[in-house]
């Protein structure tokens, strides 16, 4: 059974002088697989063309990396499918020849994890990272390569009862989890931390954002500070994989699963179980 | 003949679970080789080692990694050495098991690229960046891969008539070349960017700073603005492979090649050519 593919072919390996080893110098997508189906796929897609812009690379045949996608997922009942493009194979320096350059496409798949029933009932807890994330309103929103902060505040603690740890931007103002966007509830409004200056964009994201406009839950982009989120009324992290969790404790402040946030939960587990289409 | 080497293996390839590719979750050393010899070894060795404790990485085996290095080295007269250590492989998520794991060593061989002698003798054309470096006090100073900023910054201008760009930090603030470290000289005193936010600190910036203070003339870090470089003395770039490059001119200004620039680059070239061990 094929688990990776690259440019095409099965494969485990990448050439040394590809420009995502030397500079990240590309971007991925982690998508959840339901049925052998790539879940939210379009959003998926939509997310890394835009992020290609961004970078300034050749156009991303999407049809092409669903056939091939396809390949990896076929009769897996869970599964992620991650999927790496970058720039391809350069001469030396950091000038990409990019227009007329292939571009790399890495296609693999990974066990499903499987999160802890209590994190979606009870909620999970929450801790507060110390490593910041820079401003760089070019890099800010995409899904690009260069994760060392990530990477920095993951190692900050150790605790297997801590999922999910809480980043700041260099000013303090909330952004994100290590690897969620953070949602809190406050008078019955969805808030979640514009991110125009650091921060990615998940596609769960904007899937709950929309989730919520449906449900006639009032959502919008703000900055949030830390005592937003000490004071919310329900707080929740997402992403592609997890959908929602509950966090029940954040520090010092603890959080019931309230309304909003299982409301939303229930729909997103709802569609996941019942069809191959769903987040 | 052995161009390059993987985890001390002569080859062509890496895993696609490496985790520089997958996060940019490592560090690189460009070294100039002459003679057989990588050249400024052990400056380059000790960024490595303390951007290598700045990430948390295991102890790296500069031993062993010198012993690669020969190998790859061995009967070119002039070459570039290029070392990348990740923190190698690891399952899926930014989580690393770094104290357990390997990390992988790349080392790789490339052409010593043939820069026009007028650079030297008068100077090249510098330009202004709009590519902004973020703030990440983690993260400056040490040569990692997560170099998208260097990426977007180089793909601004394609005159092959301008040989570097100046960027600026996100506060407007100057900080370095995409590849190089600046310099700009004010009445007689050398003067270079503090690079506590962002930046890289070159190993030849250090060897200059150094040289500089044995021929005796003043060397500070301090905060620069585009106004200092406006109306410097002199102004010139630094990097391992090109030593000194004098800049002529910046945007609207010209300068001289003047006499501090000139004796550094003298100095350094006269080192190059002389002996083995020079920078």
């Amino acid at each position: 059974m094929t688990r990776s593919l690259v440019n095409g072919k099965a494969a485990d390996s990448l050439s040394i002088d590809d420009r995502g080893l030397h500079y990240g110098d590309g971007l991925f997508e982690t998508i959840a697989v339901i049925g052998g189906q790539p879940q939210l796929w379009d959003e998926h897609m939509a997310r890394l063309q835009a992020g290609g812009k961004r970078l300034g690379l050749p156009e991303i045949d999407v049809t092409e990396l669903y056939r091939e996608a396809l390949r990896v997922c076929r009769g897996q009942a869970r599964a992620v499918l991650k999927i790496i493009v970058s720039r391809g194979c350069a001469q030396r320096g950091y000038r990409a020849f990019a227009q007329t350059g292939e571009l790399t496409r890495i296609i693999m798949l990974a066990d499903w994890p499987e999160y802890p029933q209590q994190y979606y009932n009870e909620g999970i807890r929450l801790r507060l990272c110390t490593s910041r994330l820079g401003w760089n309103a070019q890099l800010a929103g995409i899904k690009h390569l260069n994760r060392l902060e990530q990477v920095l505040a993951r190692s900050e603690w150790h605790d297997p009862e801590i999922p999910e740890g809480l980043m700041l931007d260099q000013s303090g103002q909330v952004i994100e989890g290590t690897q969620s966007n953070i949602f809190i509830v406050r008078a019955g409004c969805l808030l979640t931390p514009g991110l125009l200056q650091c921060g990615v964009a998940g596609v769960m994201r904007n899937y709950i954002m929309n989730a919520a406009c449906s449900l006639r839950i009032s959502v919008s982009e703000m900055v949030l500070s830390l005592a937003d989120v000490y004071d919310a009324d329900e707080v929740f992290m997402s992403n592609s994989l997890i959908g929602i969790w509950p966090v029940r404790r954040f520090e010092a402040s603890v959080y019931a699963v309230g309304p909003v946030s299982r409301y939303l939960l229930n729909s997103i587990a709802a569609i996941r179980q019942l069809t191959g289409d769903g987040p």
